[in-house]
Parts: structure tokens; sequence; C-alpha cells
């Protein structure tokens, strides 16, 4: 029979249910690469893309020229921007019995993780990959420093199941400027130090341990609403993870990089998305949090069940899953 | 500059961001068909679904034989069902720290609309999809009436992009014996008559209004997850979908209908899932809830950002969506 598991952090239900791997299945989508040609993500076309914000570059290189190793640009189309200088009425936002609307306020980001057109991160050096976790970190302290913001996400969509449209590797972040939770805020599932959940995890979750190392533990959490879920933590509660010190980013740069190799070896698909987990901007207390990165493999499509209930079916056991990573 | 909307009773934030249409794709998703030979949902392939629980069917036919119109079976591979007799000390669910497992108990029923390998609802004709619809009503009023679940949905996938595994037209019913609410209760949102959120639309939506016909209202709720998306409720408080009157179902079955036709001619496309909430079956005063369908269009996949944030991103204005639906 199968399980109903609550996951506290994320507060899901997911149905594990191994029984639904065996079904049979006639419709299937498969990912097409269109024309790329005209890549602008590709060393020496960047003007294609507005001008950078960061970028990682030899010193005799110029901005918005080759030279760079990771480059940093304002998302040409972005989810949310900068108040128009003509702000409208309606970009105030308003509250009226059940409408409520806010400006969309905040930074969209994208990081270009090579200058070469790589598709998959896998493909990486562990030293490459550092580097891009080091732009990752200094964008994520540059926005909260500068106290604009309420809150930011760092994620990668990868492959055309994990919702990438352009294939040349790149992650995004988006920033939102906005006096209230707009993303769903774990700050309450994730307590502080001694009751923390993810804390607990590292005691107890051994039959679920991917792989570790000295600072990091990478997992399969015990609801995962994913087939090889897979969660990333420090070993030590942290709430932040923009105040990693540069000494250990190497090190999990290889740990996260070595899940990936892990995942797309058992799974035979580079369909995923990571996401970046970190605590508010905006609360002074964050002892409650514990940063973490989450995989989320796309092997199948969310469907009406999800969609309609919030409840997701899984249909490999974490245990199974876990098994099966540690041994690729 | 994008918007910020929140929807009452999804309680989900949704960035309304016009511009993001216009971003360049080289990374596509595409069906595929495979084959579809020895589908098991065409007539004369009875014997390749567990034993019927419900079909339409000619007075001279037999049950499991050919001559249905609209025929209902056990998911062969489903994500609930009964409790096994040997059922061990984990089937009984438990709670511990931040853990908690519940049996997976309940039905998972496939609901076959046609004896024919049809693909899309909209090759059906009313009088067919009136059928379906009360074949919906009939099975939830009768697992309601046992007393056995908590509370049931009705879904369907249609296209790959939907979630789809099976080509041949079909939806699905997953009804959940649980002690605890593991779909998302909309119930809380959904208030009394007089002070409901969806009653309030009626008067109000005019401007995101998609058609309507005397009992039933179709429109693009204002903080519309995805392009495209459209509510169908009853004009008038109903809490449950399983009490329609059967003279009534026509109607509906021809409002949904045109809508769907309306979105295939608009989208070019029938990627979408749509979603019956009924009020949960265990709830006696259940007046808080106005039971609704939900049409997801699914033109792109779900990415990172709204796995991480729980928040959406629409790249298509409701009020745009619903001028669209109604020149088609």
């Amino acid at each position: 029979m199968s399980e109903l598991r609550h996951n506290p952090i994320t507060r899901q239900w997911v149905i594990v249910a191994e029984n639904r791997g065996a079904r049979p299945q006639d419709l299937v989508v498969q990912q097409v690469i269109q024309d790329t040609a005209h890549c602008p993500f590709c060393e020496g076309h960047e003007e294609g893309t507005p001008g950078e914000v960061l970028a990682l570059r030899s010193p005799e290189s110029r901005a918005n020229e080759c030279g760079w190793r990771v480059r940093v640009v304002p998302n040409k189309y972005p989810a949310v921007g900068a108040a128009s200088p003509q702000a409208d009425s309606s970009s105030a936002g308003f509250e009226r019995d059940d409408i409520t609307v806010l400006p969309g306020l905040g930074v969209h980001e994208i990081i270009i993780e090579s200058p070469r057109h790589l598709t998959t991160v896998t493909q990486l050096s562990v030293a490459q990959f550092a580097e891009v976790l080091t732009v990752y970190r200094d964008r994520l302290a540059a926005l909260r420093n500068s106290g604009q913001f309420s809150n930011a996400v760092v994620f990668k969509n990868s492959g055309a199941g994990g919702g990438a449209t352009l294939a040349h590797l790149h992650s995004q972040l988006v920033a939102l400027c906005a006096d209230r939770s707009i993303y769903a805020d774990r700050s309450p599932a994730l307590r502080e130090s001694g009751d923390c959940p993810l804390c607990a995890t590292i005691e107890t979750d051994s039959q679920r341990l991917v792989t570790k190392s000295e600072h990091f533990l990478a997992f399969c959490p015990f609801a995962s609403r994913f087939a090889y879920e897979t969660w990333i933590i420090p070993r030590q509660h942290l709430p932040r993870f923009e105040e990693t010190a540069s000494e250990i980013l190497p090190e999990l740069a290889r740990l996260l990089r070595a899940v990936l190799v892990k995942l797309e070896a058992t799974v035979k698909s580079s369909a995923y998305n990571y996401i970046i987990h970190t605590a508010p901007f905006d609360t002074t207390g964050a002892n409650h949090y514990h940063w973490h990165i989450e995989i989320l493999p796309r092997l199948s499509n969310l469907a009406g069940f999800e969609l309609g209930t919030g409840c997701f079916i899984n249909t490999v056991s974490p245990e199974h899953a876990a098994a099966a990573l540690r041994d690729h």
C-alpha cells in the first residue's frame, strides 16, 4: 500500500506510490533544441544582453566584451523590475475586498555560467562551479546589503523538462521588494538551532543519506515530492547562504556537482531544477532558518492531481532513491 | 511594470508579467505518441483494465464487454488503495517529531470517456460530454454516500504537457480516507453565501468574463496562475458538484466544452488540466464552499521559480486572456 508523508518544511503532503512507476506510457514529452546559432549567452554575443551587473573576467578584458568566465546580466524579459518614472496609480498597489495587487518591484537577473555553449552544469569543473557559487553568493549579499529587497531566490532550470527556454547554461535570481511574504516562507518550520527539523535530519536520516563532506550533507527528504529529490544542507545551523565562507565554497561545489552527476547517471536525464533557499532578507533574527539547496528532478510533468490538491505523487521512495544515488 | 496579484481562494501569489511572453526560446518540449496499438482503454480491450465499477452501456451488452459509452474502472496503478489484509504496523500511520505518515487509503479510478481512441474531450458531442459529467457526479455521490471517504477530486490530464501518459480520452478520480486535510482545503476562503469571493466574481468580473449560460459562468480569475486559466462556477452558491441536478448537466457540458473549444483555438494546443473542486465529503455544514471547475492550460513547464517560491509567473494578463477567449 502507498504512504502519505508530510513534509513539515514545505508543508506539503506526498503520496509515495512505487507501484505507479510501472504504468504504461504512450504519451511522452521530448526536448527539442531549436536554432542556437544566435545564442545571446555565448562569448562574443555580449551585445545580445543588457549590460553586465557583475562578471568574473580576465584583468585585461573590458566589461561587456569577451574574456569573462561567469557573467550576471539583468533579464531582458524580467518578471519584476524597477518602478517606472511615470508610475501610474495602479503601480502603488491596492487591496479591496478579495483583490490584492502589489507593484512588481524587484530585480530579475541571469547568471550565465560559462562563455561556452554548455547545456548542463555537470560539464563545469569543480573550480568553475565554485566560481558560479561565489557569484550566487555575492549577488545575494549585494542585494541584501542594499536594503532595498525583502527576499530573494536563486534557481536553475535545467533542460526543457525543467522549464528552461534557453539551452545555454544559466541560472536566475529574483529579488523582491514587498511588504509581505510573497514567497512561501519556510521560516516558521525551520526553527531555532536545537529544535530545527533540518538539524534533526543530520542525526536521523542515514537511510536517506546520499553523500556528505566535512561541512555539508546531501539526502533525500522523508517526504520527497519528486522521484530522486535531494536536498543539500550545511551541517551547522546557518541561516544565510550569502554568508558562506569563501574557503568552503569549493567543497560545496564538489558536493553539489557530485550529486548532480549521480542524478544524471541514475535517471539518464538532465531535466531538473535546483533552488537555493536562504532566510528572508528582512528578518533581523533569522536564527530559525537553515539554508538549503533543493534539487528537484523533473522526470514527469506535474498534472491535475498535484495542481488540484497541492499534494504530490512520488513513484520512487526516498529510501530507494538514496540507495540508487549512493550507488552511482 | 509587472503586477503581483493574490488569489484569496488558492492563497497563491501570481506575477503577471506580459513582457515575458516575447522572450526567445530555443528549448521546447514536444508531445510524442508511442505505440497505441494495444490501448487498454479502447472498446474490445476491456480485459486490459480491472473490472468496471460503473458503465453507461447498451441494455443488451454485458459488464466488461463491448457496448459501453463511458466506463469507470479502478486504476491498475493506483496512488491510493484499500487496506491490505496483512496490514503491517507502518500501515496504521504514525507521528513522531517532524515525521508524519498515514496509510494511503482510498480509491483511484479512471473514467474512460469514449470507446473510440479519441484524444481530446472536444471531440465529444455535447450529449456525450453530458454523459461524462453525469458519471463524474454519480461516482462522487456514491463515494460520498458510502461514508468511507473524507474527500475526493476529479481531474483530467490532457496532452503530454498536461501530464497525461495515455493518449486515450480519460479522467481520474482520487478519493481519500484521511483524518486530516491532505488536499489543500479551499473551504476557509470560500465563505458562506453573501460573503463568498466566487459569488462576488459574478457581479464584478465582467472584464474577465469568458462566457455564461443560465446557471453557469466562465471567467479568467483575477490572479490566474496560468496563461488563459479559466474557472467555471454555478451562478448560485452551491457547495457540491455531486448534487448537480440532471436537468442542468447538459447545459454545463455545453459551456465547459465551449470553453475548451475556445481554449484549443486560442492557444493551438490541447495540453491542459481541468479539476473539479467540490466541498470535502466530511463537512456537514459545507455552506462555505462554492464548487468550481478550474481549467489550467499547460503551455510551458512549471520551473524553479514556481517550485521554489510557490508563486507563479503568468505572461498573459487575465483581462487579455478573457478577451481572446471571448473572440474565439
